[in-house]
């Protein structure tokens, strides 16, 4: 018997009820704890943190149990190695959700926070105050620590939270979200602030994205073919993240030795994330100095340069092997140890490739011009815009968010790197003495 | 032959086109021309939107002429006096839309304006920097004047807009679009950055609202069940106003005269708005002294009172008329001399009778014990919340916010009145030296 035994969501237990009706029950009952929870206090939300650590840690091995059902069933469905390695729970993967957790407690509290208060000619006070959203269902793919990671930051902004794993985490998820619920009541919140899933029915992502008045916000996470067929269905608004195709450009102006350490870094330092340096445009001007010496860099690295025939032509002259670039590359998101470059001869050239041909997550140049960078900035349309650094730094820790629950790439609400704040909003608010329309 | 004769969009004499294609077209139209009006400087846009005042006055017959063979059509189809009413464009309707523009081209430009720069351990400079959304699409219903006001703010917040005016408009708003559009080639802008809907099929609409990529907004204006309908259907996240059931709850701790004055004003001042108080709640220990007071001003205004039982047991007692309210009441937008009123025992009541039939618009308390005003203000979460004040301020110009384009009612995004800030995000903008990812 564990000490969460008894916070099991009861729907799991009921069977002849339709998607829609599981959903109505389930966000019905986000609605009521989301309300109590918008009112909790710091200590309780912080209480309810701390609890979820000192219970993964302590139910460690009844996570482990059910995480090796879900690795033993997603290996005899033949799954490959790198979803199974994503899928199992490690004890160093348990206790980063626990020190997550812990962290995130930490965190100052971004609801009740009140700003821009001032005084209208009519005497009134008028600012606004940071709420939370209400509901989010969230929707993600096979890592189960994301069960852990999302409840506490929908716990530490005011949000209960409805949680989507995959189906095949689902008995991982399951009690991972006992062990969350369990710590909600043992700080005197509503445990239904946290639900997972309670089916592996997959139509119950499509029942949470259409799910009008009981979700606020759908926030996936996962592969791009995922989040482009929820976009294509939901009604209900997302914080999503779609593409990560981003560029460094070596201006004519740039110092060739941080374009060098950056670029490098930007590609190389790890070659997965989707704020990886995908593109690399580099000014004619400037061409014949740095790609020689980059060139090098990645060959050493063993990158694969797809090049525009300028920048063949140049790499080529100094021996680096390159492949010329594919229309199509100049679009894609490598994800891989692979870099597009091209020359190119002005800076409009390359604020055109980057409107044209990135997805409006991060771009960087790298200059040393003021004009050129303060054009770029404001040029760029991208969810980060930096200017001598790498692309790899925009990230919810390394902006010093303390958390993030993902990168948006979409244009409303939040873009970029989305923490505590991006999951609340700001309602206004107005102190008076008997102020009237006149 | 006027002035803006050839800055007709030319999509209008194309036939053979699906709604589809059609679009795509404008769609793309507005996408190109919305990059170039995103870096445009205040002083263009400004041009822009004085020059459209002028050819507004210039172009004033040609305006009414189309407007009177939209309103003789419409009278022909027996559409009602209201809607004529607010189908037709007078001088100084017109007038109105030329100073509009002018007022708008004074307001400070949201575009560029940098934030909450701070420097990070690694000694890379962090702040964000306030971009336009991108495409509007604008759909609203038989007012014309919407197609200007709605235009200038498009201009000025730098996003490119497509409008979708009520088909009974059609003439009226192509006039108006194309004075527009030559304003906006006179500064020096793209005329694609303000489109009119190509054509009056109904069908549009549709189009517009799942136009993924090409739209990034849809702003809705208009009745309830226009909203709804598109709420249910679109794939495009919206900025939009549902439903305006607003409260004022006078406390036990209420000043009287003030919870007089405001009351009377929240529902009487006008009855049509949708920040209209539509519910009164009145504290049981002041409800003797507050009821035959308020009631009384509302009966000499004719103003219905439904009530529950014991707000109708102390009108009835000072001979004030009643109608028992059914429980449908509570959670009707009257927009007429209706309003419902209840006694409630606690302040909890009071937040739980909100929480339940209010539609998160605007809400007030009348009170001057301060504890009651902060949980108030904390607690419910509607767009604006206020403290003796009467809602009928909730208001974009009485916020000082200079325009509004509507009050939204969302979660995400813009709560409350939208401004120029509203149609606007903010993007990260990074400045460093070489600062790279460890």
């Amino acid at each position: 018997m564990n000490a969460f035994s008894d916070t099991t969501q009861n729907v799991m237990t009921q069977t002849a009820v339709t998607l829609e009706e599981l959903i109505r029950q389930t966000g019905s009952r986000a609605r009521v704890a989301a309300r109590t929870l918008a009112r909790a206090g710091s200590e309780a939300k912080n209480q309810a943190l701390v609890a979820i650590a000192r219970g993964l840690r302590a139910n460690a091995e009844v996570v482990f149990e059910a995480n090796r059902r879900d690795v033993e069933r997603a290996i005899a469905r033949g799954l490959t190695p790198a979803f199974i390695d994503r899928l199992t729970i490690e004890a160093k993967t348990l206790e980063a959700m626990a020190q997550g957790c812990l962290d995130i407690a930490r965190l100052a509290d971004p609801v009740g926070e009140i700003v821009g208060m001032h005084t209208l000619p009519n005497g009134m006070q008028l600012g606004r105050m940071r709420v939370p959203l209400g509901v989010l269902g969230m929707i993600y793919e096979s890592r189960p620590n994301v069960t852990v990671d999302a409840a506490a930051l929908a716990i530490k902004s005011g949000n209960a939270v409805l949680l989507r794993g995959g189906s095949e985490a689902f008995e991982s998820n399951a009690v991972l979200g006992r062990i969350v619920r369990s710590a909600l009541e043992e700080a005197g919140l509503p445990a239904d602030c946290v639900q997972t899933a309670p089916t592996a029915d997959r139509d119950f992502v499509g029942a949470m994205i259409t799910a009008k008045g009981l979700i606020d916000v759908i926030i996936p996470r996962g592969g791009k073919s995922l989040i482009a067929r929820l976009e294509a269905q939901a009604t209900i608004p997302m914080i999503h993240h779609l593409d990560g195709i981003c560029t460094t450009y070596v201006d004519k102006d740039a110092d060739l030795e941080i374009a060098l350490k950056v670029t490098d870094n930007a590609k190389t330092q790890r070659y997965s994330p989707c704020n990886a340096t995908e593109n690399l445009l580099v000014h004619s001007a400037v061409a014949e100095a740095f790609l020689p010496r980059i060139g090098r860099i990645f060959a050493d690295k063993h990158v694969q340069m797809r090049c525009d025939e300028r920048a063949r032509r140049i790499l080529q002259e100094v021996g680096i092997e390159t492949r010329a670039a594919d229309p199509a590359d100049w679009g894609t998101e490598y994800n891989a140890p692979i870099i597009a470059i091209a020359v190119v001869d002005t800076f409009d050239e390359a604020v055109d490739f980057i409107t044209r041909y990135g997805s409006g997550h991060t771009d960087a140049i790298m200059t040393e011009n003021l004009s050129t960078a303060r054009r770029f900035l404001r040029e760029v349309d991208s969810s980060s815009v930096m200017v001598n650094t790498s692309t790899r730094l925009a990230d919810g820790f390394e902006y010093g968010l303390g958390a993030e629950i993902g990168i948006s790439t979409g244009k409303l609400h939040a873009r970029g790197p989305v923490g505590l704040e991006g999951l609340t909003n700001l309602k206004y608010i107005v102190l008076g003495n008997g102020q009237i329309r006149i």
